[in-house]
């Protein structure tokens, strides 16, 4: 037996998030059928993130255990050759037998948010991007997004369906990028609670505008309630790019 | 009656193309229902760019004949509410009722093709770009790309569609751009033939994979004959970016 780390890109338009639920088609449950197919055993991957309807990834993480004689890393190759053209392995390699993409120590994870920000919707560009018809504000943005960096309880940017008491996370970084019509907002941190980056992209988005000043985004991060801060932006313009972890190699 | 000029943007990857045809929906044939719901005459376009299946525009161009009393500027926003989502109208203007998207003087029409260069696919870029999983030598490629520039019977460049007997074109710049994983390369001439964009786009990827030296593209000119040069590049990297005409706005 020997435990398989997959890294996992899709395009989330299609698909109902990627846990397993009886209204529509998972990225879980895509990787289930496929990994058992191709190894003959009832495979149930354990996944890092439970990234929502909608929202897309480059790096996600799952892993399983199989008995299957391929070797690790040849696992994306076969894989991909099951897989609808929207999900896409990235790599797949041998991790430690207790090795777990939710309880191991995750060093950084990173997320971007991409806008398009012009006077008409650019159709090539709906399913990954959220349109923004209005200008926005580019160095206001970030002089807001500036008092998110550090440690903070981040329970103002964060929706209910978090089961989590510890609502402290650190944000490493928040870069915005601009090029031409194209707007990216890049989040690294040690980890998100629900909804989270959604909730601060929409919060930005308002300072952009206009109707927030960025000192706003400290007195929302201090009142300490998710009524303070702006609407949760929508999720075709989320991708989680990366999760990095701690001794990640240690089967190398 | 006025003349309503169209300025169409649309991801093509759903649709069967441009043109009204039996097997499948297609971008004209939506244009059609929507205008003449909108406007409850009968209305058939008439299209600049007859895109093949899988093709995206930004600017393509059709015009049409109404008598709605709908402001020429106004049919934009009319008709981006009834729209599906993958075809956006960017613009609408009045013309000259003797305006022709097709016989009318083009100045200049740009397309860019869009491929994504990396060992593993993307997910998020399938449907608006080529995956190309090898290696490619960009300034060999800028170097073939050169031969191609000025006025030249561009015939090797075109597949059999074609009805025209007269195949001489001018290409008045081609730029190859890379930025990461993507690589862009954009094209302006004052026309092209059927399939001349991607027909030089899969000549330019042999050349990038080192199968064809640089000189080769302008042996292939030369030769005029279509075996002579590469495959022609998938649908779904290509983009009609801009169609540019002269004494465009006689009317206003």
């Amino acid at each position: 037996m020997k435990r398989i780390k997959l890294t996992v890109a899709y395009d989330g338009t299609d698909y109902c998030g990627w846990q397993v639920q009886p209204n529509g088609v998972t990225i879980e449950e895509i990787l289930n059928r496929e990994i058992s197919g191709l190894t003959g055993e009832e495979i149930r991957v354990i996944g890092a993130s439970r990234t929502d309807s909608g929202v897309h990834a480059l790096g996600n993480v799952a892993v399983f255990d199989t008995k299957c004689s391929i070797p690790a890393e040849r696992f994306a190759y076969a894989l991909n050759r099951r897989m609808p053209e929207d999900i896409v392995i990235v790599r797949s390699e041998q991790v430690a037998d207790d090795w777990h993409p939710r309880y191991q120590d995750v060093i950084t994870k990173t997320y971007e948010y991409h806008i398009y920000n012009a006077s008409v919707p650019n159709p090539m560009k709906r399913r990954t991007s959220t349109f923004v018809s209005f200008p926005l504000d580019i160095d206001q943005m970030r002089k807001g997004a500036s008092y998110l960096i550090g440690e903070h309880d981040f329970v103002s940017f964060c929706n209910v369906r978090t089961n989590t008491s510890d609502t402290v996370r650190t944000v490493y970084d928040i870069m915005i990028d601009q090029n031409g019509e194209d707007i990216c907002i890049r989040i690294t941190g040690n980890g998100f609670l629900y909804n989270m980056v959604r909730i601060i992209v929409g919060t930005l988005i308002r300072v952009g505008r206009g109707f927030y000043t960025p000192e706003r985004v400290k007195e929302i991060l201090e009142a300490g309630e998710r009524t303070e801060a702006g609407v949760t932006a929508p999720p075709q313009g989320l991708v989680l790019v990366e999760i990095r972890y701690g001794n990640e190699n240690e089967n190398e």
